[in-house]
């Protein structure tokens, strides 16, 4: 049971970094088998197809992401502002890191797979647009303790919170477009300007 | 002559519809050609790769946007941030429209494709920059003017184009994940409240 084990997860973390190094489409499974040293029967006996891995792929690392990362970006230890600034300085650091052990910033794999694949895979943009509205949950949770702490005006908390998450995804992209983490830095502190008034 | 151009133009147009409807990746110079009525061997006599015609859709596709859409967007017809508002009309009525032809909101050409393949290919990558970049200099002119006119206080006009591109690139990303154009209309306004202070 343990090989079982191990053979899944080897093929998860392979395709799951392959994919964020370069593309979706770019990595085939023939490619995932021989990195991850498994036959490409056993690759079927667990995944139907690249898309089912995909999707497993997604809701493991979003599980651990939840979890990990974003339970301790989001904990009350700081005033409910202050959290976003957290989160920002830890995705700074995030490509910070990728940039200096690979050359490049990868971007948000989340983001990545968006743009490539929402107009090609149905199930695959279902499961990213319920990522990003995980991702909007505690940001609209940090906005309606901020304005009941008067730190902030009456806004429209769910909605600003998409537009936070728009915002850290188009600063992703142009962080990678830019191959400078710089880009997260400089211009991130803007997202707290962001605000959409109640309507 | 008139044939020769005719062919050449021919594979630039479907080669653009069908990166932006799919992916670069998924499209291959076989079908490209083929949905072109165009011999393989005369794509290759236009263009020695499938990269080059890429640059050359960019070149093309970037230069014809800039003359029509952005010169009636940034025209000084009203007053400075209300061209900003524009733009974001423009985009709107953009995806709007195509969702209504072809059922999906396809995102933006450009962020498509720094999302893809910015780590798999410089050149495309550097093209993307200078894109993004060219984007960010009407805007700065806008601000510059608003600054001027006191319509708004002072702030760092280059690094806040720089948001407010970021910002448009992650609310077009996120109307296509939620195959929304309404994502841009309701979030959109949000865009004039990035503010990064001159440091």
């Amino acid at each position: 049971m343990a090989q079982v084990h191990d053979t899944k997860q080897r093929l998860l973390e392979t395709a799951q970094k392959l994919f964020y190094a370069r593309s979706y489409e770019d990595v085939g499974v023939q490619e995932i088998c021989q990195e991850a040293g498994v036959k490409k029967g056993s690759f079927y006996h667990f995944f139907p197809s690249k898309r089912d891995l995909t999707l497993a792929i997604l809701d493991e690392s979003w599980k651990q992401y939840r979890e990990t990362m974003l339970a301790e970006v989001f904990a009350r230890d700081i005033p409910p502002l202050q959290r976003i600034e957290r989160l920002l300085e830890v995705q700074y650091r995030h490509h910070k890191t990728v940039k200096k052990e690979t050359g490049q910033v990868l971007g948000c794999p989340y983001g990545n797979l968006a743009g490539e694949m929402s107009t090609q895979d149905e199930a695959i943009r279902e499961r990213l647009k319920g990522i990003f509205r995980d991702l909007e949950v505690p940001i609209e949770q940090v906005l309606e303790e901020a304005m009941a702490a008067g730190d902030l005006p009456e806004l429209d908390s769910r909605a600003t919170a998409g537009a936070m998450v728009a915002y850290l995804e188009g600063l992703t992209l142009m962080a990678k477009t830019w191959n400078d983490p710089q880009v997260i830095r400089k211009l991130g502190a803007a997202m707290l300007k962001l605000a959409v008034p109640v309507s």
